[in-house]
């Protein structure tokens, strides 16, 4: 039986996309040979680069101010990278402490500069996403987490800043339309909406490049990735491959607006579920509520197990919540079906019906 | 027409591997679910992670003083994470210059301490392996590149050395016996002999972990890799498990010596051939030749176009040299069949036959 695949990360992709990768494992578009085997610097993979960043160019409107970048080591090393490129030695900038990742982001900033936490959750157990903050004018940039995937909140709106935005994007990247002209630095891991495990997704104004001034290591430098169109070095070839299968679906599939009408069909059925259902309640502040991260508590903590029980029953696997906040969480990125969603929530009506 | 695929990296992998993981896109050990879309966290794919390590250890002989470890960015990554962790600031420390990428990592350690180049055989074009050096016993260690992959030379023989050899196996790795007691690290892209582009395998000496004493980026540090068990960000899912494929199929085709005998026997046709046919030429010392990347010239250059078209007709895919040598290349790492060499032979005789 095919599972309903609710997992925070690595995620669901799109049906089509896993047979078209399957296939390419045993003969990439009439080679003769895997797409795990042939050459990074083939024309047919040089083809598969250039379609996946122009596909990331056309669905999220970047134009040739920035430079699209596809590297590896997730956002765990961008979160490195960023302040290695943009902040200079001593230099103020300014974090929002959203979550375990926004936290983490900030921890590696301090090696390269002078960040602050302007604003943090974290003694609500990051229930809900600060907003009462002025961004300081002097600072390099302003550091946020779009969607923080363990606890479920997102940013529904991104602050006016007036500085550049440096963003983590991993686990809503490409889920909705977003304005670029505020972003100075945009990465995400590929594993929740646009791809497998093992390639990251940056996006950096190129007036950024080189901000630093620091002399960096060639692999953690974005100015040589993208002097050399992200092939300094062997890209991560089948991952890309398969982030680019991704945004074509996603392209196909009418883009960012299209998506975020289906991204947010799926949430409201769920949250209407947890609202309604006497025998569960929603974690985070109702207006951060995550479009991709659904969290969830059972009332009554004794019916965790049983819930649990129910939903594998059912075919549902990845709900287990976090250890952080517990319960359960339904992960529903841009390849989860409604269909899927709906399965879950007819779970949970049944469930009430039996231990309401 | 399946291709005889002679690429120098990404290059080929067993077809029983490359069946399975493709087997793995669309329903990975009867979950209902890809591999591309499980968790890292799953008990299945950590079965995967804890598989693959064990190989290694088995395979290669790497017992509990060493960490074993799979990373991303590959090579080229570690060409500073090396410096990073084990040099100190102004420390000396020894490399030998025996090609392209043994001149890139000697050049990355420059960011990190006192590198020097003991020996060098660039004024050679890299056509040797230079061998009259002493290593200081002051370095932090030897830096050496066991295979030259564009120039087609090979270390036969590893040095003694009164400090640990930090080594470079990416394009030999696992391709013969070696004594792991004279290294303190070895690394290797996957993407010649262990597994597709996207995965990075780490040997290093738990002692020597936090040696260089730096405060460093966590993605950045081994130690916090090995405390991890590699699992301290997301790894790259799918390419480990394709290597840990590549180990499976190694050890059951008899591990390390059983695949040198066969590496030694390829090369040994296809170097007798360039030896014996008049119409080609070896480009590097004989003793010093590679048994992974075997590099010839026609000796009448107005012989290389026509012998390129005759070998394509032939199915040989990927035998263009590299352009710092010019002519051909034939790459024949651990899973190339010795039938594949044998065509590329023939076609060589036939060449000589119809032009000689």
């Amino acid at each position: 039986m095919k599972k309903h695949n609710f997992s925070a990360g690595p995620a669901i992709l799109p049906q089509s996309v896993m047979q078209e990768a399957s296939q390419a494992c045993l003969d990439f578009n009439g080679m003769g040979m895997s797409i795990l085997e042939i050459s990074h610097r083939s024309k047919e993979f040089d083809a598969v680069a250039l379609e996946a960043e122009a596909l990331v160019r056309e669905i999220g409107g970047f134009d040739d101010r920035f430079a699209v970048l596809f590297l590896s080591g997730g956002a765990s090393t961008q979160f490195a990278m960023a302040p290695m490129n943009l902040l200079k030695e001593g230099e103020k900038t300014a974090y929002v402490d959203t979550g375990t990742w926004a936290s983490k982001a900030f921890k590696e900033a301090k090696h390269f500069g002078s960040p602050e936490v302007l604003a943090s959750s974290k003694e609500a157990n990051y229930n809900f996403i600060p907003k009462d903050y002025t961004v300081p004018a002097d600072a390099a940039y302003l550091h946020l987490t779009s969607n923080n995937t363990i606890f479920g909140t997102q940013l529904q709106q991104f602050p006016t800043s007036p500085v550049p935005i440096v963003c983590d994007m991993s686990s809503d990247m490409f889920s909705r339309p977003f304005d670029v002209e505020q972003f100075g630095l945009i990465y995400a891991g590929a594993q929740k909406n646009i791809g497998p495990a093992g390639v990251t997704l940056v996006i950096v104004r190129k007036d950024l490049l080189g901000r630093s001034g620091r002399k960096l290591p060639s692999m953690m430098d974005y100015q040589i990735h993208a002097d050399n169109g992200s092939m300094f070095n062997t890209p991560p070839v089948f991952p890309l491959y398969v982030l680019m299968l991704t945004l074509r679906w996603l392209k196909a599939n009418g883009g960012l607006s299209a998506i975020q009408q289906k991204n947010e069909a799926k949430a409201a059925i769920l949250y209407n579920e947890i609202d309604d259902n006497p025998l569960f309640k929603g974690t985070v502040a109702v207006e951060d509520r995550s479009r991709m991260n659904v969290c969830f508590l059972p009332v009554n903590p004794d019916h965790e197990a049983p819930f649990m029980a129910a939903a594998k029953a059912a075919g549902i696997d990845g709900i287990k919540g976090h250890r952080s906040v517990g319960g359960f969480r339904a992960s529903i990125y841009n390849a989860m079906p409604q269909e899927s969603v709906q399965v879950l929530v007819d779970v949970m009506r049944e469930f009430a019906k039996q231990n309401g």
